[in-house]
């Protein structure tokens, strides 16, 4: 054996009992409500050629991408980095018939990453609404993002929703070098004030320019902050960016959602195919956020259909996370009993069993023969929460004792009333 | 666009709206049976070093194995081609302490198959019990497995039970050079009597033994084959495979299962690492087995921990063929209701629509704007059973309409009133 090295490579996903029970419980419940909204399940291939997927990921992904050649044409193939560019090119080829598509997955995607405890396969739910331009689609995909959240029974969840064209405004015609977006933008992404700041001391932009744009940065908050944005707006594109996300605030409103949502104009996405409305949804005192997505409207067209789309996904190790910070989910995927039996003849414990299990009970039956502490201590160890013993020393055969595994209280029974019971 | 290639690598699973549907109705309950039987999810890892994994899968997987180099230590990674090994690992390791252990998955492995036809991705939903060795624990896995056929409502399903001890029991201190029992092996795969008379021909075995060999090839049918068979012992090794074979057979009546058993001595499993008790399930007239398993009492101590184990597992995609065949599971991932909404004011469309989902129907929003002709097109398209029109010419406010998609069947009903019936 290979004590000296680690056996399996860093940053790949191993769940073993209550963890992979967990992410399924979650995967279930987000998939359960995107259906109930219309949407419906996809599976995107694994492989894609990495010339054709290039077409919609930017630059910073395919790095990341694991590739490796198909054998059988020598082209070379990456692992899905990303759902999205995916669903994209199958929306505008297989399914270009169909609009309105709503769309979900429950998917994994890779992507290398330097430091060792980065996860390189990550666990995305999302949904994509594709065909709409409307501000109701994007009110609807955040409604449905906050009614997920909440069926995961998430405490303190709230959705920071921005309007990338607002702040692009501010950029057009200002005829500023590719040095200078750069370095703004860059800025912006770190709320870097002092460098905004500098960039005006230096010229790059003038100083009504950086006035601007820190109180552009200042831009977040509650519904107060359209009064403030408009006052600043220079731009026909800021002006339809800022009424367009007051538009989908109105329909997230009739949702009943206005205590959920907080803007923030000054925040520039990461991903290089989002436009218009975007979001992140983020819980209190969890530092990242453990979902989010938003407008891609141009991101079709380059698989050859152009049309506009929304959507977005929850990073399902987040969740867990979020969910363990929280205390919640602890009886999640435990088992209900294991049944040990003394007796020869295993008929009744099988037929007991049976009855159970059909009444929707997790049931384990302890095949192997060993004292009875020894299986208490099993059953605890594996998450089991009760024991129904047969046949055990000083038990008539039509009884059976009832053992709570961790109160350790133990209860004796007739056999045939414990199908009344449970 | 590069119409000219194909756009994505072949043999990669895409699953467009219904088709995943029907793939996650089938893994959610096959989980469930077995949640229910007490086994409990893991998740194992995509990549693992190709060195380690060698360690448990034999010669043809490993050519089969798609293969990418680590970034970060230059070690050779493969894509997961089968689950149980790697199942073996993290019982013989991380999981050591728990004995017996019932685990259960649904995950896809990679295998690069030389025909266009073929899936190089598959995706299995098995179970593995470690620790036992047992003739109950067989029983346990095979009656199983059983169930989970029945609840996917696929009928005609058998079980043919195998115990390749029996005739390897033919093979042992014979003295058949290798080239001997290559061409044996192969012979009885492929059922290849005349072949087997040819091997006695050129006296690489005696004729009685070819004989011997022929007669177990027919050893294949109903509780009958055990008599036949044990007249035909010649060797320790196939008796106790015989007696084992036996007692399996004794639970699983216990379990009310015989009519679904039959049995085949003279077959030699298709992985390396099986032993024991293996069995195979089929549907009448459907040519492939969509399931199977069995014994692999000696793969963990190749991973350091020597423990007998058992499992199976079962292939999604001809389970949905088999499905098809039988033309069951059409209604699966269908929408429930589309509510086509022609007045300005969006709130009454919103509260009906939230109190549908509520009740847990899948319930689309028709945001585009279109006349109702297109909509109820649109509605067939995407498989939605039926419409709930507001506000459109001559219906009174407090009104809606309701279609039936596929009878075009319209009902004038009150809106209060839709919350009573559905």
């Amino acid at each position: 054996m290979y004590k000296e090295r680690p056996m399996t490579p860093r940053g790949c996903l191993t769940l073993l009992p209550l963890g992979a029970e967990k992410k399924r419980w979650i995967e279930d419940r987000l998939l359960d409500v995107f259906k109930r909204w219309g949407f419906q399940e996809i599976v995107t291939p694994i492989f894609e050629y990495l010339d054709i997927l290039s077409l919609g990921i930017g630059s910073e992904l395919i790095e990341k991408g694991y590739k490796l050649t198909d054998r059988s044409t020598g082209r070379l193939m990456i692992l899905r980095p990303d759902i999205t560019p995916q669903v994209a090119r199958i929306a505008a080829t297989a399914l270009s018939s169909i609009r309105p598509l709503r769309l979900c997955y429950a998917l994994n995607v890779f992507r290398y990453e330097e430091e060792y405890s980065k996860q390189r396969e990550i666990h995305q739910v999302g949904t994509e609404l594709i065909g709409l331009k409307e501000p109701e689609a994007d009110a609807e995909i955040i409604a449905m993002a906050v009614e997920a959240i909440k069926t995961l029974q998430i405490k303190h969840c709230s959705v920071v929703v921005r309007q990338t064209g607002y702040i692009k405004g501010f950029f057009d015609g200002q005829g500023y070098d590719t040095g200078t977006v750069n370095a703004l933008k860059k800025a912006i992404e770190k709320r870097d004030s002092s460098r905004i700041q500098e960039l005006a001391g230096m010229k790059a932009i003038s100083k009504k320019q950086g006035k601007r744009f820190l109180e552009i940065m200042e831009l977040f908050g509650g519904e107060e902050v359209f009064k403030k944005a408009e006052r600043l707006v220079e731009s026909r594109v800021s002006e339809d960016a800022l009424r367009n996300l007051r538009d989908v605030y109105g329909f997230l409103k009739k949702y009943g959602l206005s205590d959920f949502i907080s803007f923030d104009l000054g925040e520039l996405m990461g991903f290089d195919y989002h436009t218009g409305v975007s979001f992140a949804i983020f819980i209190k005192d969890f530092g990242y956020e453990i979902g989010g997505g938003g407008r891609y409207d141009q991101l079709l067209e380059r698989f050859g259909s152009q049309c506009p789309a929304t959507g977005f996904a929850f990073d399902i190790e987040r969740v867990m996370e979020a969910m363990q910070n929280q205390g919640t989910g602890g009886d999640i995927g435990r088992g209900d009993f294991i049944i040990i039996d003394f007796t020869k003849d295993k008929t009744k414990a099988i037929e007991l069993t049976k009855t159970l299990r059909e009444k929707g009970y997790n049931v384990t039956r302890d095949i192997i023969r060993r004292n009875l502490d020894k299986s208490i201590s099993y059953a605890k160890e594996v998450g089991i929460k009760k024991a129904i013993v047969l046949g055990s020393r000083g038990l008539k055969d039509a009884d059976a004792l009832i053992i709570g595994i961790e109160t350790g209280q133990k209860e004796k029974v007739e056999l045939r009333k414990i199908m009344e019971r449970y």
